[in-house]
């Protein structure tokens, strides 16, 4: 964890009372936690506005699995950027669909530039990437 | 601004260390001020997610002024909702185009229902709604 | 798959032109495949703000494993929610960070409501959720 | 306006169905004007992606008119920029907060950097950036 800093903050208390609600109703118990979350939430976004930027990241997909070689295709696609791809979920989710799940790492652009590939290959109903952290901060 | 509160936030000095450089990259000056906006943008998100949660807006629009009948039909519609539109202005891109702000207050349901109906307009082609205040906040 | 439609769209040829160029970067080598994908985006979109909207979607979280109990709090509260949670996936990034991400599948509300929880758990540094899919629609 | 081309696009019945009751609802009367959006957005969404893309957009600020200088601090910024700025609208919210738009065009990366400099200035409660057009589009 390192060193901790305590700094002071001053805040509107009309503001703090809103922001105490909002936290509350998110499950947080504690303010700073709250607080450490969303300078997080900022730095990710930062990194994954730099191209360059190391981040880590998930894509969900979601594709019918009787799509001729679309598996396959799928699985080769991951062969070939393996060092970007740290591991793989897969649900049923019915008859027809599956779930799949890549956790990515890389920089920003290529991260992104795979997520694209892959929703955009033919049988993938949909995918969304979600950049979740930036290695600097781990 | 009503009275001020003074809180002690507990962070990991490297995070704390990467906050200050992002936000100085941002322009800030002040920590305290950086900490408010972001409170005030999880406010934002957290009120327009409720649909009967006070909000105001704007919706920008981009559209070609050579279609027949949209200027009046932009200007009708406008009229029809008067009462959730504050104000507009209106900008010559070109020729061709003509770019529109519409100020939007209402109930975040209301206000995103109205931006859709502007933007489903046939010669608008584009346009994008940015929810920036919750009345609750003002 | 179902049923097969085939419809006409006028598009300005410019425009026609930029799309085939940026769908080609992204990967596509098929344009209906595009506007499928671009079509389940928005449908997946307009569910995700019904709260009543069944969807599957996927959280990633980013937590350090040395916070006391914070694998057994979130093992809890995952058991508390199975019947939202078909599976989990965890990654070990680095000597502290783990990464864990939960497919998730319900109502809209709740599914962002349980993925708040686990977010504002203390010891988890971020968390992204990523709606994937409408149910209505697979 | 230029050209028009006329494309045949293959989509399963029942998506075709479930988008056709998602455009109407939003106020399409044309399916085609509902996908040339559609392909707007994406070009847009690109454009702000590439740092050197030409953007417009606007950006909404709500601020206290009761800080100091901070209205002579806002209008010097935007004079020192003016050539990206091309109008402003103002409006007075309630007895402290206005609200002004301004409509910025330039490289996706100067519009953004000018966006932040006006949110993160003392006073300016909040503010959000909507990037509206690609120039390379108009």
């Amino acid at each position: 964890m390192g060193e901790l800093s305590r700094i002071g903050v001053a805040i509107d208390s009309d503001l703090l009372e809103k922001f105490d609600s909002l936290i509350a109703a998110r499950g947080y118990t504690n303010r700073s936690e709250a607080f450490r979350d969303m300078i997080r939430e900022e730095l990710v976004d930062a990194a994954s506005e730099d191209p360059e930027g190391e981040v880590v990241g998930s894509v969900t997909l979601v594709y019918d699995h009787h799509v001729r070689m679309l598996s396959d295709k799928l699985t080769d696609m991951q062969h070939d950027h393996f060092h970007h791809i740290l591991s793989t979920l897969h649900v049923h989710l019915d008859h027809d669909n599956c779930l799949e799940v890549l956790v990515l790492r890389g920089q920003a652009a290529q991260v992104r530039r795979l997520a694209e590939a892959l929703i955009s290959t033919k049988g993938v109903k949909h995918g969304r990437l979600a950049i979740t952290a930036a290695r600097s901060e781990l």
